[in-house]
């Protein structure tokens, strides 16, 4: 039986990788529907390529180019939120949730709320509305399938055992372009310097977090959710050559890991599959030919973002979304040249401090969850410089 | 329900670890019998400490002291090869058959023969009878279970996907203590140095075998008859700090591993847990503290015997047991100081060319195996040097 896919952020990098595996499997999927936020072109080449059913813009604005280069393809299309809601709707056995930031939560939980199978690559659907997601999934039989490399990891190190024996997980961290700065150049770094990920090549956005290790708190935060742990039993381990992408560490000793080359369509391959593995034309891991694996503990003094993340997993409830909220505008802010690279961490403490009477609070909706996400912007900015610094000359 | 639990080879290096496995958790478990070849005070200590029901020496001249030894205790024992049946047949839920050599083939074959559980850490089963004994083992549905730190990591790495989706194994090597040294030095040197094994304290014979990587290359046939690929799809890469025990290498890419300290009482345990595993005190697995993994390829200029277990496998049929009867000769002489460590892989080498001419030949039988080993062990004892060399003043 074909396996029919739709692709929610079909243009951004893991839409793009995800089409690459499509691509090498043309006779056991299907493409029911492909999502973009407003890449017209990109949407269209992809549609034409895969032979999409159905292709949606959420920017509304743009429907008449997209009909336009359609034109005379049979694809049909529509832009706007209605028509991102009919690509959840069209069937389809598994749907891609690859829209970056809080915009992927909406319809990342409506394809969630139809039961399908969810590959997750939308980090803030779990970090900012988990307990919801989660519960979500539960009752409505969704699948989760992780397509990060390192949850998708330790997924399938968890296959060795009763999840009630693991003892701890640890995720791997490449440590970013920053690992052997001092705090200093650190605080002074400029998004031209975020962009040098030592192993994947990402958005601006996410390599100002791996830049961080934000990044790698928001991944602990999703694993908290998807693998049921405590705070306490996760743990991260920065391993530059980001080749051991998870461990479980079980309760008899052992240690159970997942380990590929650095390319997304190697996790992204593994949650397409159905009960069997996909085959990739992707090279070996060879071991010998790398050399070598280092690991160090990482340094929260010089990276505060992974100390303030796992201070947000430990409280709780909306802490998290607090947490998101705050980073992206920060971040927004030190792309853009309104903030320097230290500034970051400190909207984010800042932003969470203010929010800490409302520990207590979880966010029992998406919209509860987008609210509150607004509310920690609207705070956040509040904190950023107040006007242009030298920063804006780094960029 | 308490588990019956019988050791054959109690008082070896395995045994012991079993031991010490059992003792932390005494209410879970009950030894039914425990076998030891002449280690009378061993062997009785040992069912005084875990209170086993019978015990048994091969030795049948020792039936005398060990009755003394274990007078008052109430614990039954025999000697001799009917009292070493009788403990295979008592009522066990698993048998740990880790005798070592080919002494231990027909005990084990006994155990699986009455399809129970096996933990097995008698290489020479597998190596010498493979064919017969995986035959048996499904006939019987005895599972055997490994408990090799190696085959147990790539056991435990394979149950997170089909095993026909398997492309290749790789098992790590240690290196063993001559890794950096050249060809030369090699050769020459003495039982001594090889007595130092970088991670694991084992008896004299497989620290030869670490030394040679013979010990590796009689892995590689033990993983092609416990998992069914062919010898093509299995390879080695040294890996000295041992910590990553065995890699499985996907169909999509993704590779799963596993891992632990060097602790035989790791695999063990997780071979004497049923569904779930048992909770072992044990230190946690700390990757930063360790710092660092390196990889090499096993050089086989250097390390002859990896090539010849190599070919051994290739050819396949009794070759592996004509291999490994060669080695124990080899090596025994090696180790009384009447070859040099060169001459381990010249004596292999030349025994399994004088083997050529039958390599269609399988043992159908435990029986058959042991009749080749003979023959493999006169012939080989030809190609030793004629007379004691230097090497006895190296002892």
């Amino acid at each position: 039986m074909t396996h029919r896919i739709t692709i929610l952020g079909a243009t951004g990098s893991i839409g793009k990788s995800t089409a690459e595996v499509l691509a090498q499997h043309p006779d056991r999927f299907r493409v029911t529907a492909l999502v973009s936020g407003s890449d017209v072109r990109g949407l269209a080449e992809m549609a034409h390529r895969l032979e999409a059913e159905f292709v949606a813009l959420a920017d509304a604005s743009k429907q008449k180019p997209l009909r336009e280069a359609l034109a005379g393809s049979g694809i049909a299309s529509g832009a706007g939120p209605s028509a991102v809601i009919e690509a959840v709707e069209r069937e389809a056995e598994t749907i891609v949730a690859a829209i970056s930031g809080v915009a992927g939560l909406a319809p990342t939980h409506a394809a969630l709320k139809k039961g399908r199978r969810i590959g997750l690559a939308n980090k803030e659907s779990l970090v900012c509305a988990g307990a919801a997601f989660m519960r979500d999934a539960a009752r409505t039989g969704a699948a989760i399938l992780p397509m990060d490399s390192e949850h998708n990891a330790l997924a399938q190190a968890l296959a060795s055992g009763h999840p009630d024996d693991v003892v701890t997980m640890t995720l791997t961290a490449s440590g970013g372009p920053f690992r052997t700065w001092d705090e200093a150049r650190i605080a002074a770094a400029t998004p031209a310097q975020t962009a040098k990920h030592p192993t994947y090549s990402m958005g601006a956005k996410i390599n100002v977090d791996s830049a961080s290790l934000m990044n790698k708190g928001l991944e602990l935060i999703e694993a908290h959710h998807l693998f049921g742990l405590r705070p306490d039993q996760l743990d991260v381990v920065v391993h530059p050559q980001s080749i051991i992408h998870g461990l479980v560490h079980w309760r008899d000793g052992a240690v159970t890991a997942g380990l590929a080359n650095p390319d997304m369509k190697i996790p992204i391959a593994n949650c397409l599959a159905a009960e069997r593995r996909l085959t990739m034309s992707v090279p070996r891991l060879d071991l010998a030919a790398i050399g070598g694996f280092t690991f160090e503990a990482p340094d929260e003094a010089r990276f505060p973002c992974l100390r303030l993340a796992r201070a947000a997993l430990a409280a709780g409830g909306g802490m998290p979304a607090v947490l998101n909220g705050a980073n992206e505008v920060a971040v927004e802010a030190f792309l853009s040249g309104r903030a320097g690279f230290g500034d970051i961490p400190r909207v984010v403490e800042e932003t969470c401090a203010a929010f800490a009477g409302q520990a207590g609070y979880e966010p029992a909706t998406v919209e509860d969850a987008l609210a509150l996400d607004r509310e920690a912007r609207r705070i956040a900015a509040g904190f950023l410089p107040a006007v242009s610094r030298p920063a804006v000359a780094r960029v």
